[in-house]
């Protein structure tokens, strides 16, 4: 169904092997997902992404959940079916609970609704909201 | 600029200043912003609005700063340019650090591109993020 | 294939269950389209989505077909699938025909042109369009 | 503060100009607004753009507000502000009341709500909201 | 699975047989994709777009495999699974490589992290990026 | 009008000023356009942000102007102004002629607008443009 075949570890070139180690290893599963596989045509593409995503998912001035949050709004509001189903599943492995996704869902639904009242109505930003130079 | 006249106090309608009013006391400031003042020549949805948000961003399962990155992030990527100032302002009056609101910048990148990635591969969704019926 | 199990009648919440005898009534069918057994999990979002659905849809200033073509302009250009669906049939229980459904592609796909054309070109918005404050 | 210049009648290649006197002679005024002063630069795409505009919101199976509503319905889901300041002049000088314009903003964003809730639970189209074959 | 039935030859009303017709001429194969069976319920939209279309992918000052590469991005960010298949598999029968494809990938994860960074930041147009009047 | 203060050098962190002095090597001119000094408030996402952009727009499979194009219709499409406006610049830097411009906004408006169409239409991905696993 996918523009490229999803590779399986013994079609995937010796790099992206590599990469589906790393990806193992840090997640301590032997699963790998979709993304991944279909990533796997381009070793040095597959490599910086997973290793960004891994940067920048990790814990700091944010807890990993609230990132994963983060993620999964942003790819709800740039509608990518896959993500949304993969960074749910990531969310509730991080400990999100029902309630917690209900109301991450009404913030998205208000946000959605907000943002396009605003641009509706083409309102100019307040002088308070905006940084000198 | 806007495609509506900003209404002052004077010029909205009786309904639309009570509404003002709301909001000024549930913010502890005499300023209301600019989407509220666009909003007010249907009081009907500027009060919908203004209630069904104050409910929303409310202390809940989720603490209201993890809401307002949320919307933040919402705001982003649908690329409303008001919203992305007001939440931001929003974020860092309920306590954003700069290095909170840095990480949050770098997760909603992350976010856009793997995206943009599983959306150019056309991944299907691994059947393990899937929920039964 | 949903991020949540669509409920059943019988594993709905009662007050979940109750927005769906709702639904049925005011659309005189006792089929539930999956849209609100998805949501059904989370009871108070489900109903003030559903009423909130069922105020704004209302005949008034506009027609409800008009609004339902509205409706459905805005699922495409937001590349909802699921709302794509739902309100092309919805549309069509209200009336729309053949014709009127290929007027509506041709004023979505023009927008959708211009729309990339006018962002193209950064064109500034003239003063004859901009309300003063 | 476009990414080209907006060409005066005077800088404007014949062929360009030829179209804006269409321009002035379908609506029926002397003034032709930024957008077509922008595209003038490549006049084969300005004029097969106005005039496939012309066709497609000329008065057919729907009425030429209700194409109005529709075009401002898509700018708004795609951002476009330039386009939302200008349809909803268009959609004035064709007759659209205040009340109108507070119910087409609220479609709008119950559109833009129930979009995100579909997409985020990824809501599977039910059957017989699809077409056989 | 489309929210109007996909139509044989057979069903299809003569002039959009003719069409049908046109694309098989043109791209000397009997197929005719999905998207054009859809398109013929309404004659007049499936020949404007099929000979636009044509007109506007057709050599020019960009070369075909440039255009189609511009195609594919496009279609990615405004997430249309449809065309960005078809399209990736156009792109491949113009000659697009695997390497290619992984360089494309790769520019559109940059400009959407970067668009959404822009946008996150509400960052000014500088003045020399903007053409005067 | 930001929503984080643009940095001149003396308010840039150490850091952040390498990351600038890098860009006016690369491009050997002294300025540093306000996408860098939004994003010096925090060096590490600068300068990953630079070094990825340096790498991915680097020759390769593609040409350098074919990347800007690509760069250009993706930053459309997704809406940002900025992106449309400096990238607008850079293709012109890079050679982009009038004609080139005009051809790229001709495919960008077209694909946007039968993104529209097979996303109204629901239009099922055909079987010969999908890959097999």
């Amino acid at each position: 169904m996918a523009t490229v075949a999803l590779l399986s570890d013994e079609a995937a070139p010796a790099e992206s092997r590599a990469v589906f180690e790393a990806i193992r290893t840090a997640r301590q599963t032997d699963y790998v997902n979709n993304f991944w596989r279909a990533l796997a045509h381009d070793p040095a593409l597959l490599r910086v992404t997973w290793e960004r995503a891994s940067e920048v998912m990790a814990p700091g001035a944010l807890d990993p959940l609230v990132k994963e949050l983060v993620y999964l709004a942003v790819s709800t509001a740039n509608g990518c079916a896959y993500c949304v189903h993969s960074h749910t599943a990531a969310a509730r492995a991080k400990g999100m609970t029902p309630e917690q996704h209900g109301e991450l869902l009404a913030v998205i639904a208000m946000a959605s609704q907000t943002n396009a009242l605003a641009t509706a109505l083409g309102v100019p930003v307040d002088e308070r909201f905006q940084e000198g130079p």
